[in-house]
């Protein structure tokens, strides 16, 4: 089984070729490729698969693609028809989300650099919907992130820390807590506590300072997958949080965020419908996965 | 540029084909390879480079292979011209080890899956001297660690834990703390503090505890790499100093311990010359350097 390892920002995934989704990717598979020592190490898991091929993956002899109890993508509707690919992903623990917004731009690159897309600009299916790609001439990818949805208020132990945040909908949960105190004196080590009721599916937090006119700086910690030095879902909430800082409103117009993370600059645009997220997206390493180094294959086919 | 990915016991490394010795490995180059979201991700790197080349490595064009300060290999010994492969180690910050048990396992298999060695018994050359190694019929891999030598008492502050213990040398430098409380309360993510003046150059710190006769469980902080999930050489540290437990020393004859770390199972067999390290060994994805996803070249030929 061939792979790639890429990262955006440093927020990295392995990426798995199967365009005619002849491999699914179940749970056990996503949380070994993810393995830092044992496996190849990563984030999350990226399978690339046609659109076109998906209906006929359901069948007794090709298990589902996709969990069936996730968000089936929209396939088969107006906007997936422009969609040639359909982003397969998992979180490092081998759980189901809905988007990751670093990945799709890691994704959008490897489209790119294997010629499986034309021009610069391309929609890719995930379980969040339809997104679409454009790829700068500087090399930045950016991605159409779609509305984001402040819910209200909210709140998290952080490392025993009580803070007051933001619940926040980017297609996924976020809670993205405004604080004034170095970023680096909070505990991200250990899973932050949330509210059952606020978030009774989990979720990611964010915390979030202001580092000057339009420029915020940010520690994440991802559902399932610990701290990462990235998260471009966490961006867009805590650009839309900053927004929400007194004075950091301008109703009506575009809000252009530079967002510092562990792992580089990322730029968020809040527009009056959508959010576009930009940033670099590169492939460091492809090749092929040795049989002997994997345990035997009843035990990658473990469902979430 | 080619690379590997395997691992013995969960200590896992890249491993870099250069058998003319074309490449080199300048710490920066390692140091981003072993990079876990960046770069590929490893505890350290294995440069797989024909004894016969070293000579003439060291030329203008061709910067020297391994750092001029660290010691250099044996080469052109009676010992070494048995040894057709010199292993180039380096851990993951980019600094120099002169030896690495479970990477010589791991470099042992990588030779064996390449047909670069004849037979189940061979010979690799380190900077710690040659070493032999066995492939048993059953896939483990046995590696001669050459003698332990304990050097006496020694002490070192575990996140904050004083804790008495014996200096040991296996190559490279270890203190190994026997302990009577659960592994699991000690906190290893940060750097056990030694005494310089017992502890010059650093060390590696094992924490032991007796699991039956013969068995032993522990925990490795090595110098340069963090917490790993095993440790050849501390391995062979932890067993010796468990052979000075009150009853566990039985002199004259060979002393056979089970080790078992986090990442797995080790037997070390202490003999009255040398000690044996045994385990398995595997490759798990072997592929190609993407060019776009790694820095400018001037960068990774940083030095240490």
């Amino acid at each position: 089984m061939r792979f790639a390892k890429g990262h955006g920002t440093e927020n990295d995934f392995v990426i798995l070729p199967d365009p005619a989704g002849e491999f699914g990717l179940p749970a056990g598979l996503a949380a070994r490729l993810c393995d830092r020592r044992a496996g190849i190490g990563a984030d999350g898991v990226l399978r690339v698969v046609r659109t076109a091929v998906l209906p006929g993956v359901a069948t007794p002899r090709n298990p589902p693609a996709f969990h069936p109890a996730a968000t089936t993508p929209r396939a088969g509707t107006a906007q997936d028809q422009d969609a040639e690919w359909f982003m397969d992903y998992r979180n490092a623990d081998g759980s189901i989300a809905e988007m990751c917004g670093n990945g799709v731009r890691v994704f959008a690159r490897y489209l790119l650099d294997h010629g499986l897309v034309t021009g610069p600009a391309f929609a890719v299916a995930t379980r969040g919907g339809v997104r679409q790609v454009r790829a700068g001439a500087d090399g930045q990818i950016t991605v159409d992130m779609g509305p984001v949805t402040i819910l209200g208020a909210g709140r998290a132990a952080v490392g025993g820390l009580d803070r007051d945040g933001l619940r926040i909908s980017v297609g996924n949960p976020h809670l993205a807590c405004l604080v004034d105190d170095p970023l680096d004196k909070y505990d991200l080590a250990e899973v932050p506590v949330l509210d059952p009721a606020e978030f009774p599916d989990g979720g990611n937090v964010e915390l979030v300072r202001l580092a000057g006119p339009g420029a915020i700086t940010m520690r994440v910690h991802e559902r399932g997958s610990g701290e990462t030095r990235s998260c471009g879902t966490g961006a867009v909430a805590a650009a839309a949080a900053a927004q929400c800082w007194p004075g950091g409103d301008t109703p009506g117009q575009e809000q252009i965020w530079q967002v510092h993370v562990p792992g580089g600059e990322l730029t968020v645009t809040l527009g009056a419908r959508t959010t576009w997220l930009t940033g670099p997206a590169v492939i460091v390493a492809e090749g092929e996965l040795a049989r002997a180094g994997w345990p035997p294959a009843a035990e990658l086919r473990r469902r979430c």
